[in-house]
């Protein structure tokens, strides 16, 4: 090998490096300071969570997402995240998952440019204004200034549908379906949380063209059932199904529909993923038309959908899922399933029997591999059990197993649940069977838990002073409403700082007494409200009530 | 649903509506003729390729790309394209191949953001000197100019590195390995062409780190064989593995391993894919040490290696095979390996005798798809058979099976390759069986046929004088070289505008008489060069050759 220009390096350049190390190092330990102190220690240097998940939820999320290496806070630029190994399986697994589901729906892959300019943008009015001021704007290329400048894509509306109307010459083209799985950027002012709302995120976005109205809709409902399919087969997260409200639809479509999650912590409503029906306006704007199969000579535009579903869901489950302990992973999703540690090695054990154990432990990581688990084993010297349990109860595994001389005179092993705490022993000789049903039960209990939670608070009101009080209980709520976007920014007002809570919580630790908004319009309507008589549950407004409209504090 | 706003326009906005819609469909119309008019006709009016490969290999290439349905031009922002899903499959398949392989290796994945700030990038001179040129470079979000502006990553060393510092805290934690599938922007201001030289371009990148240089350079030979079995195993594309010289290594780096490949019809080396030692650099300016395991106290700089393969590898694998019909896939990389086409069903025959015979068609299609071929059947009305072939022909479909009245009274069907042309029929009894041995059959010949060209124009050569008209005559070569920086520089210079082709060739139709310069120094040496003895060929060096090495007009 060539040698390294390192060794012609003069005195003068050594002391300019270790200058610069200097200062390297100082940079390094003021990233490191990047949670509060707690008790004299940094935060990120005490093994386990600090913050209590009921007294202060802000800190110990932000403390599971870095603790369990899921996230990096990226220091460069601020609002911007990185995403470690632990997250990229769980957002592969869901990409899998969704993506052989589109294929077989016959919707193909691309990948369009990320950026866009000004002149795409603007054709769809309502939809340039929605993302105008979120865009990141790229002036210079090198030491030149761009001709036109172009902004990264927020959602690649105004990049593709150009070519739609170039590629979509016939009926016979349609339904024409794309998709394609990128980051976008939307340079959020408000803050951002890992996961939740971050400037740039990783998600998928599909975009179709259909003839009519109904073979669209249609489809718009298909998409949204893999999305709830995401998060409550494998996210073991309850979703509610419905229609934005006018006021909180996509900008520049037609209509919206939304899977809305629910986080018990703080009785927050979260947008868990939207399926767009696009209508005909973008196809007008852009142009993008066919002849009319049943009468010649007469144009279509084409009906549009757009959907898209983002990493925003993993911050959605560990929310729910997640304790104390750190993270709570569903089986499905973890990328190590089951962890097996050697316990019970004393040091009056003689090397050969330690060894003979240790030959077991790992005939038994053999054949549960073998099965199929998603298992690893912790050998790792100069840490005890107890410091290992609590390393991967922070990690979220759902299944802990144990094996000690104890359990090997008994022929068992003995496990510890994640979810619940829940210990007991297996034979042996069922593990190959008794581990994986383990796992599909913890599986189906987080979601059963989760659902209960939401179900129980979902509450359905039709007295006005009840809101606000429900609220404060960290409860959704369900209301007649008249669906009118002035009403809804009344009922925004009406309910901002109108906190009931006991006034000795201190103002950290209360709920936010934010107003509530809209979430969606549930699909499941719930009995009882009369059309035309029904009033709107806002005092203020004299309309009648249309349906029942799902509000909330909300991410 | 709800009413659209369409309903509420006035004839005013009517007005405007249409005369945008006059605009729109005047851009379509100029969008449509990008490619030069043949015969009157717009080239991309015309089913199948216009150019030949052989007189105007630039202008077939783009024909191909854009008529197989690979590539769209974006025209929104010059220099970018879009990858259609015949691309996407391909990439689809690569990723797929190469993922298996590095996380058996332990590779885990990441994602990082996709803007880095000048100071980070900073640290490494040469790192900076050689992308600051083609940094995109975002200065506004929304209407406000950013405090400190942010570049699109060209690469992620800088991105990565600080963190690798906080998170390689121990030789224990080594090697650590991560990589990430992204698309990085280098603001090309040589002329793009699809696949070869984009603006944006999807890649593949690695980081790991490693405690010793041994260890890491087994993990870059590694990585650089996959490559290598990515071109040949998948694309069947021939490469030649090597080291890059000092003047081509990788900016910042400490050794560049490199995978060559070679374009026939105009004789050009082109690069494949890079696997880079970045050996202490990096480490050192990023602050990235472990404890020495041998020494306690004492701190090891960990040695680095970073490795990418993009899109690129497309653009080379079209070039290589195509013909002028269209393009030619390899079978193992083909979304659709073999299509099915109904012939011979005259206007003569019974509607009964044409519903059975069509009822065959897709039993055997079914059969064909149950045994796992990528198979499609090609039920189109209104075109002949000849036009279906054209056209599948076109998009490079490896297996044309036609089947008629003719074949079924003989039971078989009969066949076409699209790399030869060569046709045969194959009894349905044997469909199964043979049809996989055909495919595969036929990705065997393409490699060999690949193989052979570029074997045959790597010519070993020890007289200067017989360098130009070697590269003329459309090879490159591998000559006794000094490997000194400037007398690559000398090299270029000396062969630059020195074509001896005969003058009668209109010079846009003439190989380039470009330069040439080092594509490689191959692995495997030939014989011949005595160290200490053998002189570097070109003749105004006065130094010896310390290697053979490969050079040549290059992408």
């Amino acid at each position: 090998m060539e040698d390294t220009k390192e060794q012609s390096k003069s005195a003068l350049k050594k002391a300019e490096k270790q200058a610069k190390m200097a200062a390297a190092k100082a940079e390094k330990a003021a990233k490191q300071a990047t949670l509060p102190v707690v008790g004299g220690k940094k935060t990120d240097e005490i093994i386990g969570i600090t913050a209590s998940k009921a007294d202060n939820f802000p800190q110990w999320y932000q403390e599971v997402v870095l603790k369990a290496e899921m996230i990096e806070y990226y220091s460069e630029v601020s609002g911007f995240f990185i995403m470690r190994p632990a997250t990229m399986h769980i957002w592969n697994t869901i990409r899998k998952w969704f993506q052989e589901r589109i294929e077989a729906m016959g919707v193909e892959e691309t990948s369009f440019p990320m950026f866009l300019s000004q002149k795409s943008l603007e054709k769809e009015k309502s939809h340039v204004e929605g993302f105008a001021p979120e865009l990141a704007w790229v002036t210079k290329a090198g030491d030149k200034d761009l001709e036109i400048p172009v902004a990264v894509r927020p959602t690649s509306e105004a990049v593709m549908y150009p070519y739609y109307s170039k590629w979509i010459r016939s009926h016979r083209d349609l339904p024409f379906r794309l998709n394609q799985w990128n980051s976008v950027v939307r340079w959020e002012a408000k803050q951002t949380t890992p996961f939740l709302r971050a400037r740039e995120f990783l998600w998928q976005e599909g975009h179709t063209a259909h003839l009519t109205e109904k073979l669209a809709g249609e489809e718009v409902l298909q998409i949204l059932e893999l999305y709830a399919g995401i998060y409550e087969q494998l996210l073991a997260v309850p979703v509610v199904r419905g229609r934005k409200t006018e006021a909180e639809k996509f900008a520049g479509g037609y209509y919206t529909t939304t899977v809305e999650g629910y986080i018990p912590s703080n009785g927050r409503g979260i947008q868990g993923a939207t399926s767009h029906c696009l209508g005909q306006n973008f196809s007008k704007m852009f142009d993008i038309t066919v002849e009319d199969p049943n009468e010649k000579g007469k144009h279509i535009h084409v009906w549009q959908n757009s959907w898209g579903l983002s990493t925003r869901v993993i911050g959605v489950m560990v929310m729910i899922h997640g304790d104390d302990k750190g993270l709570v992973l569903p089986p499905r999703i973890a990328k190590i399933q089951s962890i097996l540690i050697p316990v019970g090695l004393t040091a009056k054990m003689t090397a050969e029997d330690k060894e003979k154990h240790l030959k077991q432990v790992d005939e038994l990581f053999g054949t549960l591999k073998k099965a199929g688990i998603r298992i690893d084993v912790d050998l790792r010297d100069g840490y005890t059990p107890a410091w290992k349990f609590n390393d991967w109860e922070l990690k979220g595994v759902p299944l802990r197993l144990e094996f000690g001389p104890k359990d090997a005179a008994k022929d068992v092993v003995s496990y510890a649940r994640r979810d619940t705490g829940g210990k007991g022993t297996i034979p042996i000789s069922e593990l190959t069977t008794k581990v994986p049903e383990l796992l599909e039960t913890i599986q189906q209990d987080m979601y059963n838990k989760a659902e209960s939670a939401y179900r129980a608070h979902r509450l359905k009101i039709t007295d006005w002073n009840e809101v606000v009080p429900a609220l404060d209980a960290k409860n959704v709520v369900i209301i007649p409403h008249c669906l009118v976007p002035e009403c809804e920014d009344k009922v925004k007002e009406l309910t901002t700082g109108r906190s009931d809570e006991p006034s000795d919580t201190p103002e950290s630790q209360r709920a936010p007494s934010m107003g509530m908004k809209s979430l969606c319009i549930p699909f499941e309507q719930p009995e009882g409200l009369v059309k035309g008589e029904t009033k709107c549950l806002n005092p203020e407004c004299t309309r009648l009530a249309e349906q029942w409209c799902m509000f909330g504090r909300s991410y």
